[in-house]
């Protein structure tokens, strides 16, 4: 029960209604036992630098930010940690006795969410569809997890290039190029890589039927295809990449470690969800988008 | 579960840790099914305004205020109800679109409280022992409930007249005289009224062993004592009282249908509770304030 000595933590971001973070946070709250709540506030651009101000006079133990807030809430926070200087964006905002600390823990979440799959990144050639925040972020985790290769594709072709400059100059990748779905060569590019990332939102409920590619008769059994959509569940890409044999994995655990890593630093606990708790909450979370499994 | 669409309601205070507020207000939202989460924020008088503020910035749906900040509330609200204007203080501060709307539920709390003894105050005399915040609530729900007199005693004399002015000239009330503990004739006054009444903090835990009385062989079975203390759960001066066969009654009930009433301000909806919740909640409330039954 949610007490006087309870601590508040929230999610802000523009639209919040469907977010998922409040419903994820309280259950993972209730499992590991903290004194805390954790709730959602729909806060729209020219509210940021008061709402930050709000969170230092309620004293708000933490802040998750989400889109459209997570570059825009740097010029109000207090201290930024290296890897948000270097992404320029949070996600995570502590509330120590009033300093504001920016933390970022999308490639954490990234990174942990592949499991078993994070051994297929090393020396990897990478496609990654998208050059926004997602990309930025798994992008930063793909530099970390040592891949050999990267190649770039968004429609608006300056965010591709700025991603590009980000993983060459800032990040230290080896190998960064960039591509259009148009090229004749496209085909290649996807049979070639290992790994293929969409970090767009294309295939997203409602959409359903859409995807980043069209012709899918280039994946093979040895791709991995990971999409950072989780609603739907299995978005066409995941399905289409499964029925040509290759390993899918959506974007539900992403925003799960992201999360964990975020009521880490909150809270300044060890907090760790065994496989059992990682299966209950993606029931939960499932179930709360309408999937019914 | 708390979710993303979940209303925020708050108490501000301070101090505030101790609040049961929260506890009491989390329990009836789950009750009664409200999709909700209370919690407190300690406010100290110079974020006051600041505060009210985040309130609007964060779309905050309700806030109760305690002690201090009552009355030092009241210029950074929107619109006071009558009951505010009359008592220039509020408890209660519904957040409608960013309109902050002040209500006062203490009358109303106090009123309710006394359920079948409410019979008692019609044409009663009564002697109230304090002259704060809480006496003033007391004394506009004694006037709605048509004593027939009442006498005030507040070590601060000036606080005592300043009561009486209000309870003659803005609450209409026939006879009200003023008292001090010390007058020759305290017992004869005691002995002729028809109820008691302690808005003080004399005898509140951890003082247990103190009372705003010395002497109670002038209470008598013909008596109701009424003391808004809850912690403990019988104080000095109800012990005393129920010991020369009185009817005694604690505070508890006040804390819990101002709460109410505020949940039906923040809530919209009507909302009551049974006996057996209303036993319930007692239990809840106790076993928190450590007074296990």
């Amino acid at each position: 029960m949610v007490k006087a000595s309870s601590k508040l933590y929230a999610v802000i971001g523009d639209p919040i209604a469907h977010s998922l973070s409040p419903l994820m946070q309280n259950w993972m709250i209730g499992q590991f036992g903290l004194n805390a709540v954790y709730v959602a506030f729909h806060i729209r651009k020219p509210q940021l630098e008061a709402c930050l101000q709000a969170v230092r006079t309620l004293e708000i133990g933490g802040l998750n930010v989400t889109v459209p807030h997570k570059e825009a809430v740097l010029p109000f926070v207090d201290t930024k940690s290296v890897d948000v200087e270097l992404l320029q964006a949070a996600n995570t905002i502590k509330n120590c006795n009033g300093q504001l600390q920016a933390h970022v823990t999308d490639p954490f979440g990234f990174t942990e969410s592949l499991g078993d799959n994070r051994d297929r990144c090393n020396g990897a050639s990478v496609v990654l569809f998208g050059a926004g925040g997602a990309a930025r972020s798994v992008c930063y985790a793909l530099s970390r997890l040592k891949i050999a290769r990267l190649v770039i594709g968004d429609v608006v072709a300056d965010k591709a290039r700025e991603l590009q400059s980000l993983a060459i100059n800032r990040l230290n990748m080896p190998d960064v190029s960039l591509f259009s779905p148009a090229d004749p060569n496209f085909s290649d590019l996807i049979s070639d890589a290992g790994i293929i990332i969409n970090t767009t939102a294309v295939g997203m409920h409602p959409d359903t039927d859409r995807a980043v590619m069209s012709d899918f008769s280039c994946i093979s059994k040895h791709h991995f295809v990971y999409d950072v959509i989780y609603n739907p569940q299995t978005t066409r890409l995941l399905q289409q990449a499964k029925k040509h044999g290759a390993t899918v994995q959506n974007g539900l655990d992403m925003l799960i470690y992201q999360g964990l890593e975020s009521l880490r630093i909150f809270s300044g606990e060890h907090l760790t969800l065994s496989p059992a708790q990682l299966s209950e909450l993606h029931k939960i979370m499932n179930r709360e988008l309408g999937i019914y499994e």
